[in-house]
């Protein structure tokens, strides 16, 4: 157990490698992990490409690195001053890395920290047979979510906290999710889950609007072949004249950000999950948040851990299937092949999970019916 | 239309009679209904037994009075100062009626003033077939929602109130519920409707705890089998040894709300719902509510009218299905058979509504399928 | 008691006349009240200009119309279906109006309705020696409380819901408020009186500057004197690196939205208080609500009666001391002087109060020791 | 810095010595402490005086241990795997040292874990010169704060939690407060600078309740003097016959307990944070709880850290000066002597604050003006 395979970005350009690493060393408050599944988010996707937000981030003296952060394994060895987390224990990873120091931290917010880090972005990433984190974002899975749903965790815990918002005041509501990504169909999925009365669903590729509706959504409006001012009376209509409780914005685009404000009601709220692609952007303060009386919640992250501890219980009791929005498993070793479902357009994909063990792989093929 | 059959209280004894009465005349700010469907509660069966009780709340002198208060039917006349409900409007009741010059009412929770009146039980009540009451606490139905569920949405409202609690932060937890009764029985519904993951169900009635699972129970215990510590050990292995989230008492026994009070975990929440039968009575206080550091939230009526509002979603968008509960359906001439089946022991009944139309009954026993 | 005095919008253009009009009868659910102090707000400065929003929102065709809603006043007239109000009742008015059918009433905010009216805009106003308005907005007063602190209450109210947003929770906080406007400067005395733990006040004008320190504030900055760049430096300063709790935007200038944004930290809150003078404009929606993941509240209005009930306490029991904000007390004759202080540039008042009563003007001034 | 002077408790009986022991040295994630200041608390008294509790709680194999854990002092040595805190920090302590790995340190409540150790109980306390603890539960003080008023912190966090409550809503309301322990005595300055607008306390020292009146009781009620129905009476003739918003139980005796759950108004808020007598008691639960629609709070320590920052906050502000509870200063050496006074009936004393370095004592005595 001193090498293993890992996917490492080993230069400023387009790609990534299958190379021969050795196996990390936690440090003391540090864990190791046999990775069992593994899924490609949207910032590995920068990364690959290499685009001008990596070239910042990261910056290509950082390089080699490791890809990934999307996680679920087995803990093969703690360090010293390890506390909760044992050998053999199954888990998944928070990767917000939050400074105890930060005054968030320090009053319960450590989603959103003045000195955080983040792994595969500030560390070596997860894509490899092993794995080292700290313990303190180490989450304890439930031993009968399957690993291919306890790697997606971690963005499926950006939509819950994106559709419960801060106060987890959703049952009876109606609501609008905007974006046909991985996160907004997940969101559709806990929407539904957590009591949410009626679902619009806003996106524009067919075959990803086919899983938001397989998540649970009600009603379906297509983008791209609506204009904002008919969306707006397709929401009016089905809410009485009132617009919906809560609009979650998860595209970030002006578009988006004008039809949720535009669809919330009267002293509704407003998920800000989406990132703007040009940020300032022009905003209808007046009508859209100031008349409205309505609240916003800046979303980023996951609640540490009650967002984590409030997916484990929906999955574990079966209140939450998110299976249809995970469209293809990969060995490890074919990651390009993953890589590419990602960015391929019109969209043909949602969540790719990715398996550094063959058996694992073919087990995961086996009960989830599809490759 | 002035003359209408009406279930009344007659005399201080058990039992009440199907006589002629005139149909009421609304005051400027009540309304008329013409009703299709109410249902008994446990007040119209401490009526309908003159038990000590109603004989001091009521009282001998206010009879004759017509008995119920649940209720959906269909707005034929509005008084002139009315503002929001129209003629022919399908409407349900909000049964306390509010003091506006109250301060819970000036600050928004109209549910629990000083000054409350009751549908049925200060006025005549819904057992007719027409029923006069207050603008105030008409709630508008969707016509998507049959009369025998629209009438029962006020003990629906119960069970919702005391699932959310105050906050309605209810999504991804798991929860004690305690009692058999319709209230119960709808509560687990609502649970499972709004996001609870694992609903731990207490009751003692075979043929209303199959109602339980029905409505969406995880796990069920059986309180006239089991001694407090197997009940206890049985929760404690079901959540990790914490105790649950949230635990809901709802029968009012002082073994009820000692079983809540050590299963709610630290932090937890309690619902206190059910009434003591007798009061004071002892508590664990400081192991059940100090050193818990948990909450515990008086629940009284529904709130007016957020409750009713997330019900008539969840109902009209098929979140909710109210129907298990309710187990029998009768002509409102055969109301002392729903009377009889109400009081029955042990339980082979939850919801008995009665119809003053017989079309109405025929179509409702057609498309429930059961009588 | 047949004719009155009142102050009236004649004709759209500049001004107002002091002209003799009959005593308004109430509707069956309107009070008529004989004004005690009543105090002239923003609102009423745009109709007294006749300024564009005026001439769009009220339009020429509603006039002649009396001017005014900022009042206190006496009970002297109920109508017949009045339930709560009772002759002799010392009151001020909550101005907005709400339709009890809207959704947002039904669920308890109703100071964002659908159908809103406002008093003083949509009907005639309390410039004058009496006034109706309707029994549903009346607020009793604290007997303690004289006319020219009760007249003020409604914007108090503003100042108290933005300075308390929807969750009340300030107590130990830090909180930057923006503007030298009347309803910053009461902004000011609540945080303070609330427990608010650091006050930072931007404003720009020498004389309510002043105020501002008198209500309270900790530290202040000239926003002409200082640079958007040592403003936010200043916050940071002074918050330990982190920025504030909370942040009030109350003035609606670009540049204010942007301080606010800036200085909030992270998963703090931001109160959207100031309406924009153009919208859309641009916010820096990324760094400034996803990635802080901070809450904004729309705040338009009071909470009715909520914000009300809290005011009438502060103010009751000495904790809220307004009066350095009352600037300036004239009989109601001498409106166009009061108005002409109110458009006075650079700012030398704040409120200003008039009285319809010689006597009860007397008896102020010897009470402020001011005129 | 070998050896230093430390109040130890030796064996199974009433009392301490002042005894010669070790400088301890920290584990890698623990901090040393040099003491300038430290109280006695409750807590201490119970094991000075080694009562039932002590004895089992403790327990007499533990013996020697040193006593206390209300402490300000300066960090002399860190662990190696400390994170946050560094050598130079002036900090005082939170007592609850929680468990990582607990279900509710997980989901941010780490005040009511189940595995919680507590400082000067489960290990050597603090009133020595010297004194050891982990890292995790350091709070950085700010500067301008003496070490006198450090020092009290915690127990002044108790009394800010329980006034604040889980949601910190409390500003322009009314609250009832009982007892004159140093608690309930700090628990009226904390409501007075967070805004709560009327409080009446409720004691029976006169010495405290003198204390009280300082603090900012308005309104005070001796409990040896009245009647039960005497006081309720006296608080609904203060709270226009309603009852108080919120009411807090600090002394725990059946009639405090029962004044709180009478006095509450409905849909009010109790704070239950005095440890009973004697466990199960009786608790109107139907009046006090169900019908009353009420809420309560079991408080049990502080939040970990929202309650030290808005206490840090308002103390280095200016907002709440607690000092007049602090009723004597001694020399560590004349521990005795404040046991003394905690114990003596009636009550003389409040809060005791011991000093281990005589100019630190002499400095105190002159800036306080007592001893």
């Amino acid at each position: 157990m001193d090498s293993m395979k890992a996917v490492v970005k080993t230069g400023p350009r387009l790609g990534a490698e299958l190379l021969d690493k050795p196996v990390p060393k936690p440090e003391p408050d540090w864990v190791l992990v046999k990775v069992r599944a593994t899924s490609i988010c949207g910032t590995d996707v920068h990364i690959y490409k290499w685009d001008p937000w990596s070239a910042q981030r990261i910056g290509a003296k950082a390089l080699p690195q490791i890809l990934g952060h999307e996680v679920a394994g087995e803990v093969v060895e703690v360090g010293a001053h390890c506390k909760r987390i044992k050998v053999g224990d199954y888990i998944s990873a928070e990767t917000h890395i939050y400074d105890p120091g930060d005054l968030t931290s320090m009053l319960g917010s450590f989603h959103v920290g003045m000195n955080m880090k983040i792994l595969g972005v500030d560390f070596d990433g997860c894509f490899a047979e092993y794995f080292a984190l700290p313990e303190s974002i180490c989450w304890p899975n439930d031993p009968s979510i399957p690993p291919w749903v306890a790697a997606i965790q971690e963005p499926l815990g950006n939509a819950a906290y994106a559709v419960l918002g801060e106060d987890a005041d959703v049952a009876g509501k109606t609501m609008v999710i905007t974006g046909d990504g991985p996160i907004s169909l997940f969101a559709v999925g806990v929407a539904r889950a957590c009591g949410v009365a009626r679902i619009i669903h806003l996106g524009k590729y067919d075959f990803n609007m086919e899983i938001g509706r397989r998540m649970g959504a009600d009603l379906q409006l297509n983008t791209n072949q609506t204009t904002p001012k008919e969306r707006l009376e397709f929401v009016m209509d089905h809410t009485g004249g009132n617009g919906v409780d809560i609009a979650l914005e998860m595209v970030g685009s002006q578009n988006s950000i004008d039809d949720c404000f535009a669809m919330v009601r009267k002293a509704g709220r407003v998920t800000a999950f989406g990132i703007a692609a040009e940020s300032p952007l022009p905003i209808d303060y007046n009508n859209g948040i100031v008349f409205k009386g309505c609240q916003i919640h800046g979303i980023n992250g996951r609640k540490i851990f009650d967002t984590w501890y409030r997916n484990r219980n929906l999955l574990a009791n079966g209140r939450l299937d998110p299976t249809p929005v995970i469209t293809n498993l990969f060995p490890l070793a074919e990651f390009a092949t993953g890589f590419d479902k990602m960015i391929e357009r019109p969209r043909k994909s949602a969540k790719v999970v990715l398996f550094p063990d063959k058996e694992e792989y073919d087990a995961a093929v086996k009960q989830m019916g599809k490759t």
